[in-house]
């Protein structure tokens, strides 16, 4: 029997509008077990995170959702690849693809050895100890070959997963522009560690009280135009961004008195995922047109509010006075060039979510490259701390004393997220040339800061970027946006103007 | 095939654990909702809810599930009544027959009639109109009366809709002692209103600072033995306590500057409920075993913290020191027997949740009263304003001045919880019997109060109501730790005592 094609259109997006629907409530359960979970509740939180989980599983894995999007990939609902209709169809057809490659088994034993790991990894790093970790990570290694042969790829192995997070580019791509992204930071980095000029950065190490920093940040947010009556800030340990609906959009921050840039930032950050998530097409919720392109993407979004926009001089120019008022025993007597150089402190460091603007990708690029070596076999879990290492030495000249600050250092491995680290460059990559493109649209976007407008910017990253969902996949966006591909030109001219100026080189 | 009957009841523990999962997931939408969710997102909160409540009710009607149960009810494991086993399958054979009795229907009709009600409601009492609100009410009745046919009854239409919230108690059982207790209650409250002497209540009028307020009410929560590791206090319009795992229990309430008894008592009322929730066994969660015996059993939980505890004399001599420290401005200069008399001011007055310990139970039979009448017929809704207004002037002699005091002044009815109202008054006649018979069995808890001990209460009341969950019934209960039936005795003989004191009669 012959089925009517918008009737089965209409079910596929019924579909992917209730898989929404259910991974909104176990991002709900998320949000409260980050924010407010009483200690003991944990466990039980587990089951149900479990029990939500598995709904979504029988959502994707459904035989008939399947036939249904075999029927339509056919169908002249699927012709024009930009309209509406074909792109759901294409990227729900691609995302139920990859679920169904891998077996039962191999999900269940990557969940697994995803929870040991991240354990092993906590006491590993708490005793600095890499061997107690080794052999879970040689584990997880393997496991991840196995879901890449299982998922399939042409070139490398290593294509197969970075898909996960950034779907649609290739290793070699990322590889081109990451690549000379490193040789051209090494010799920046190298150039402020010997500048004789030095950043002013304990004035914002001085007394920041944490509620005057929560109702100046709410201030710099809305700003920006995070809309609070849909979304919220609450805190939390580790700082993130979640969507609940498609009016509810979360972001947390966490405080410290003796910081500014820690929380200052870390919202600017997340209010820029934020706006992401909230120029998103509200009807378009729960369908991919209604959801983000890629990691990559959005923390573009994140890193073009925090970094060229947060960073900069013209955005204090706006808000330093208020600051100074918010602030005034730590910044009351404080010079605005002061102040921006000292937010802008770069100096070579050992820890990834500390680094500046300036050597931040380098922390990134060492572990891109560690990965793809450790998933290619050309280095062994064995001798990962001493290539870690040496690639710390070689690129940002200093070496961890242990592997607590070396090979240890961050959770992804442990928990299975390989091919995760290089979106954040990508992130800083895009971010770097939206905002070039920006400029050239809008105009001078930095007297328009100055003054405290931001909302042109905003609206300009929500037509060009935000309100179309996954129509264009990253690489293509970026053409379109920019009228070229992805570069590391953008960046390192920012970075190379930018910290030439402070440290005078 | 013969199937073996110990795999049945497992099965039917899975099922009815897993019932209690998802209820605790739409728990946790609902606290957020009620705390923390941003104002535009609720109508996307309405979808996820009305998901899971789906879910719920697909496992409540699962046919296997009620062919289980009818091959348990006759087997070996509901042979001793007071079983563990027995208890499970009783309850939820009596909790599955219930909902399978009601038609798709009817349950639809009744969830758009109490939506719709509500609408109304708000409305009518906006603008103190009832005539906006009287079609939802005779519209609400007529459900409710099908409701109560489709149920069931022996002697009134209004046993089938008490059973929801006070299971295994009829409408007579209920009358015979909320009409004696009314017989007993006017003539006191009538020697209230005419004593001389008065309630220097303004004291806790004066200025009591909310973070103040906060951290008082939360010492006071932790010696009663509410356990914050696995609960937390927020704040919210209608405070409430609920249940979101077997760890995690959450009160709310809501802090007034100028009034210093409604965030406390209401936090001492709340906690008390939460006593309940954190004594059942954690290992029983989500079985019949585990779980609150009837509304006004959790009533009694939270009135005897709240009244016989927390407004008594000893509890202040322990903690009104403290209260001076914390609130110095307003308590300062106050005498403890001027700050006790202040805090249980009672005067006849028109507002339930305003109402005093001596008054309240005069607000609530009335409600019982009237809306026996709507149900059985003996009154009309058009007629409801002014038979509530003769009860007010006749019970309490005050008279409403329009009908947003009046009829229209709970959200109740218009919700379609008819049979609720009693259970408020029961829970308080529970809750003199058992703090009676604590007295009797523990000795002198005044001192021990007097001294901040509250453990000694505590666990007398998780060993001999809480941990049994729903083992008995409510009557039965009660018959087992006080040795007799309930009777409006130990309340009136409590109030007598304490207002007669106060008030010199």
């Amino acid at each position: 029997m012959a089925r009517n094609i918008n009737a089965l259109y209409t079910d596929v997006c019924d579909r992917s509008r209730r898989i929404a629907l259910i991974t909104s409530i176990e991002s709900t359960l998320y949000w409260d077990q980050s924010v407010y979970l009483p200690p003991q509740g944990g466990d039980y939180r587990a089951e149900q995170t479990a029990y939500i989980s598995g709904l979504t599983h029988e959502c994707w894995t459904d035989q008939r959702f399947g036939d249904e999007l075999e029927e339509l990939v056919g169908s002249e609902l699927a012709a024009d690849p930009d309209s509406d209709s074909a792109v759901v169809i294409r990227k729900l057809k691609r995302a139920r693809d990859k679920k169904t490659k891998l077996s039962q088994t191999l999900v269940e034993e990557l969940t697994r050895a995803s929870i040991l790991g991240q354990q092993a990894w906590q006491e590993a790093k708490r005793a600095s100890d890499y061997a107690k970790f080794q052999p879970h990570l040689e584990k997880m290694i393997a496991l991840k070959r196995e879901q890449a042969q299982a998922i399939g790829y042409t070139d490398a192995l290593y294509d197969a997963l970075l898909d996960d997070y950034e779907p649609e580019t290739k290793t070699a791509e990322a590889n081109a522009v990451l690549v000379e992204l490193r040789k051209q930071l090494v010799p920046l980095v190298a150039n402020i560690s010997e500048s004789k000029k030095k950043s002013p950065h304990e004035i914002v190490c001085r007394r920041f009280p944490e509620a005057a920093q929560a109702t100046f940040v709410v201030e710099a947010a809305k700003a920006m135009g995070f809309n609070f009556d849909a979304g919220r800030l609450d805190v939390t340990e580790h700082p993130f961004c979640t969507t609940m609906g498609p009016k509810d959009c979360r972001i947390t921050t966490h405080y410290y008195e003796n910081h500014f840039n820690a929380a200052f930032f870390g919202v600017l950050h997340e209010a820029g995922h934020g706006l992401y998530e909230q120029g998103l097409k509200a009807e378009n919720f729960g369908l991919p047109v209604g959801e983000a392109v890629s990691l990559g993407i959005h923390e573009s979004q994140s890193r073009l509010w925090e970094n060229f926009v947060g960073r900069g001089l013209p955005f204090w120019r706006h808000f330093f006075p208020a600051a100074q008022m918010a602030f005034s025993e730590a910044l009351g007597n404080v010079a605005l060039d002061d102040f921006y150089f000292a937010v802008n402190d770069s100096r070579p460091s050992l820890i990834r979510i500390e680094a500046d603007e300036a050597t931040y990708n380098l922390h990134i690029l060492i572990r891109f490259e560690l990965e793809q070596d450790l998933l290619g076999g050309a280095l062994t879990t064995t001798d990962l701390p001493g290539a870690w290492n040496e690639k710390y030495e070689k690129y940002l000249g200093v070496r961890p004393k242990n592997d607590a600050e070396g090979a240890l250092q961050d959770v992804h491995w442990s928990a299975g997220l390989i091919g995760y680290f290089p979106t954040y460059s990508l992130g800083n990559l895009y971010a770097a040339q939206f905002f070039d493109q920006a400029k050239k649209d809008l105009g001078d976007l930095d007297e328009r800061f100055a003054k405290g407008d931001f909302s042109t910017l905003r609206e300009w990253l929500r037509e060009n970027i935000h309100k179309h969902g996954q129509r264009y996949s990253a690489a293509e966006l970026a053409r379109r946006v920019t009228g070229r591909p992805l570069s590391p030109e953008p960046l390192m001219r920012h970075l190379n103007d930018k910290f030439g100026a402070l440290y005078g080189f």
